[in-house]
């Protein structure tokens, strides 16, 4: 909080509990902060910035918004296999946000901080004549050059994924009132799916030294095993019917046939899509086990470039413009 | 670079490049960044967040953006004493933002980055019905346990600057038309003084080890040692007529006697304020010589809380409402 006064004053005053436990934050009053590396480990950055009606609709709760900020950032630490530090947090508000929505903006922070060990080290707070801006960039560490990327999945390697599919992209539909027919307990559990991603934090770093690549579903299954496709340069296929779901994902698509594509294809579930040599899924299954996380083989890695989507008989779904068909 | 679809694939593609040196930006394509630090060295890393039409007016150039926000990191950098190591950008930009824009803005980020030894690693990109409103986030290293802090100061200990002080603020006035009576030569010096920073890089990494506390002008030469005073809890006495000055705004004050406050509390001129034991003056000054820096003694600190400013004389001047005055 370098360049903080007046207003920003006590804008510092309401974080500055969030950075108590934190050595190098220096309670929010010094130009930087210091973050102590351990040796033989990297330190893993990540970063998002969200604004307001483009990014969340201003209906959630301040804690909400902020919660899902850190822990999409979070889950992005997972996935490159790395452990919570420190974030840093970056608000540019305009003038109608007031102490009661700093509070509870903070007091979502203080309460996912504490589950899941990580701190406030600093930031920033500007106003803007704009929408509410929110950056949020988290820091975690992992063991030196051991670091899960994107590019290195190889032919042959299986397709692997931590919880179930579909369940934030239904949430979403929920959420608008776009989606009925499912009973209460269906629909807030959908609904809490997109609000409140779990970052898996403990799974990725278990995969280091397991897995061959990783990346969280935040863009889609399909689109995010296509990013880790394309950096590895490789390809891959997915067996649509191994896709695990949730009981109310299960109940959505007995009764919407036509809304496989958006359980295939829908962001913001936060679960790690893993390849691994098939050698090592012994290993994946001991630790999703002992983390008591389903991780399920969805597919394999291939040369030819591209996602291919089969079904039960091996038959080759093609996405169109708004649906999966037979193609 | 997270989540890029589309427009923002355009987007990364322009600023891919400012990343190209650096091996664990991944090109910007992967969840996060990896930055190796060294054994016996401790990350330091400061944040700031600026606003299109609150931090900077939209006449500017864009390159000219880009330098000053990377610059005012790296002087906070330089008051840690830290070497910079690399940045993270985040992006919040209308749809009236053209690649012609972001061109110019990578640029401006490009001839910096050469300068200062920094490469982006990584960031977000995303639209905003607001003003452009973007985030560095810049990392550096120092020794463990050595960074330059804000809160070492003790009572005895000399208050030294470096460079000039008033520029920038003058600088402001001329850029405003609100400053006549300079050729053209000061004009320019000095509007450059607010436009573009100079960070104190290699004065802040020499300090580590001889200032007990450090701080750089950003808020004012007075406000900025009150946070330092402030922080180590002491006081500290400043001579007005030893604060350095340069030609130019020596020019200004000779013919506007009135300004003499916006000369020494005026913000944005990114010198170093260091306060150091008297023992370490001596050094202080070898490596002001060898960085050819002036480093200029202006005061000392003192138990009572508080910044006093005197004259020549030892008498106090008070800062009035709107200028000092004797009190």
């Amino acid at each position: 909080m370098a360049r903080k006064t007046g207003e920003f004053e006590r804008i510092a005053r309401i974080l500055a509990p969030l950075a108590r436990d934190f050595p190098g934050a220096y309670g929010l009053t010094d130009d930087a902060a210091v973050i102590t590396t351990e040796p033989r480990c990297d330190l893993v950055v990540t970063t998002d910035t969200i604004v307001a009606g483009v990014h969340y609709t201003g209906d959630e709760a301040p804690s909400a918004v902020a919660r899902k900020l850190l822990r999409v950032n979070l889950s992005d630490l997972a996935a490159m296999g790395a452990t919570p530090l420190a974030y840093t947090l970056n608000l540019a508000l305009p003038s109608d946000i007031d102490d009661a929505w700093l509070e509870d903006f903070a007091d979502g922070l203080r309460r996912d901080q504490h589950e899941f060990g990580i701190d406030l080290a600093g930031g920033d707070s500007v106003s803007t004549p704009g929408a509410v801006t929110l950056t949020l960039t988290a820091f975690g560490r992992v063991r030196r050059g051991r670091a899960l990327l994107r590019s290195g999945a190889r032919p042959g390697d299986i397709v692997h994924v931590s919880g179930t599919i579909g369940d934030a992209a239904f949430g979403l539909l929920v959420a608008k009132d776009a989606l009925g027919g499912l009973d209460e307990a269906d629909r807030s559990a959908l609904v809490r799916r997109y609000r409140l991603p779990e970052p898996r934090i403990a799974l990725g770093a278990g995969l280091v030294g397991l897995a061959s690549a990783a990346i969280d579903v935040s863009d889609g299954l399909v689109a995010d095993l296509g990013h880790i496709a394309e950096t590895s340069q490789c390809g891959a296929v997915v067996e649509a019917a191994r896709v695990p779901r949730s009981g109310a994902a299960r109940r959505v698509l007995q009764e919407r046939a036509d809304l496989l594509e958006a359980g295939l294809a829908g962001g913001d579930d936060y679960e790690l899509l893993i390849t691994a040599p098939a050698a090592a899924g012994a290993d994946i299954a001991s630790l999703a086990d002992e983390l008591s996380i389903p991780v399920t083989a969805i597919g394999r890695i291939v040369e030819e470039p591209g996602i291919r989507i089969i079904d039960a008989d091996g038959r080759r779904l093609s996405l169109r413009s708004r649906g999966w068909a037979h193609g």
